[in-house]
């Protein structure tokens, strides 16, 4: 995502009743914040926020957290947030990288939603669907793990299947063309609504390990 | 593929020296038919022939052997054998549903190109990649099993990739758009040819059990 500098982007982000400051004293206890047992489903990569918001809204048995690196994109969500009560939403900035400082066996569900591809070789690493982060993944999990990722990234894409594969992942749902299926509930981030109207293809993948 | 009506397609291939008569007789020992010990590669749903006549002239180390099932098409393949001598090349006129019959413990790759993807779900048995003949794959196998599948239709590929995985396959290579990477050594089928020109995305996947 191409970021621009978005003028006191810190402080109204530090301001807004839905991030959460300092998550790493929620790990393990989120249900506490929320003050109920429901499941949590977390976006890693929240951006500008459409898809966690919708969700939410849409869902309220079930709590969502989108976790967003750079203020001056989260700023958008927490704009579009000033005048909503979403209960069930909270947004946390955060590095993904060190997921597991702020989440213990908590969590139900990850979206992945049109992640960076990083298509170098040399920073597979970085790649969102990575052995390694799978393995951060795992320890954050409840107990099955479901992630649900959609991009329009044909290689990262790809990658991405083989990895869940590798990684003993059940494949319960595929689309290379998610746009052109009968798919009702579809939420929308702001990248894929632009692109797809492009005439790109949306892939999906919805993969799950007991 | 549609069907159209040769004459005497019959007689032309039953002539033809590369037309295995009564498979069955050479089931469990193909390499006497071949007189060597090389890796037996088949092709289910040769069609008109073009992918195992070049693989087979590309690969001398490899025998080949494509099966159809219809003569009014393998004729295609029979006509441009005319004046080859192709010694790693043989051709079968057969069902797949009954492959079991003519092969036992001897196959190391299938390759399935442009399959018929029977879209209807009572027609799923009948698809090339379904639980029903990864079965039959698994008795004509050698010892490893691998697959090599190519195919412009979407929800036939989908299905294949959800089922490669749920049967425990690995997944060694794949591509959404084959012939926009940068691949080496890809053989055309004709079907690939005309359809990849037309713009649409062929899909491949290559996977192995061990």
């Amino acid at each position: 995502m191409r970021l621009k500098h978005v003028k006191n982007a810190d402080i109204i982000v530090n301001n807004s009743d839905y991030i959460i400051q300092n998550p790493e004293q929620y790990k393990g206890k989120f249900k506490e914040l929320f003050l109920n047992n429901n499941p949590i489903h977390i976006e890693i990569g929240t951006g500008k926020g459409n898809f966690i918001i919708n969700m939410a809204k849409l869902n309220p048995s079930i709590n969502f957290i989108g976790i967003e690196k750079y203020d001056s994109v989260l700023v958008r969500a927490v704009q579009k947030l000033e005048n909503e009560e979403i209960p069930n939403l909270k947004l946390i900035r955060y590095d993904a990288n060190e997921i597991e400082n702020i989440f213990s066996k908590e969590i139900s569900l990850i979206y992945l939603n049109f992640s960076d591809p990083w298509p170098k070789e040399r920073h597979e690493k970085r790649r969102l669907t990575s052995p390694n982060f799978l393995e951060k993944y795992h320890n954050i999990f409840k107990d099955n793990q479901r992630i649900v990722m959609k991009t329009d990234n044909r290689k990262l894409f790809e990658y991405s299947v083989m990895k869940f594969n590798e990684n003993q992942f059940n494949i319960d749902e595929l689309s290379l063309n998610l746009h052109d299926d009968d798919i009702k509930n579809n939420v929308e981030t702001e990248y894929e609504e632009k692109f797809s109207k492009l005439g790109y293809p949306i892939y999906m993948i919805n993969v799950h390990k007991d």
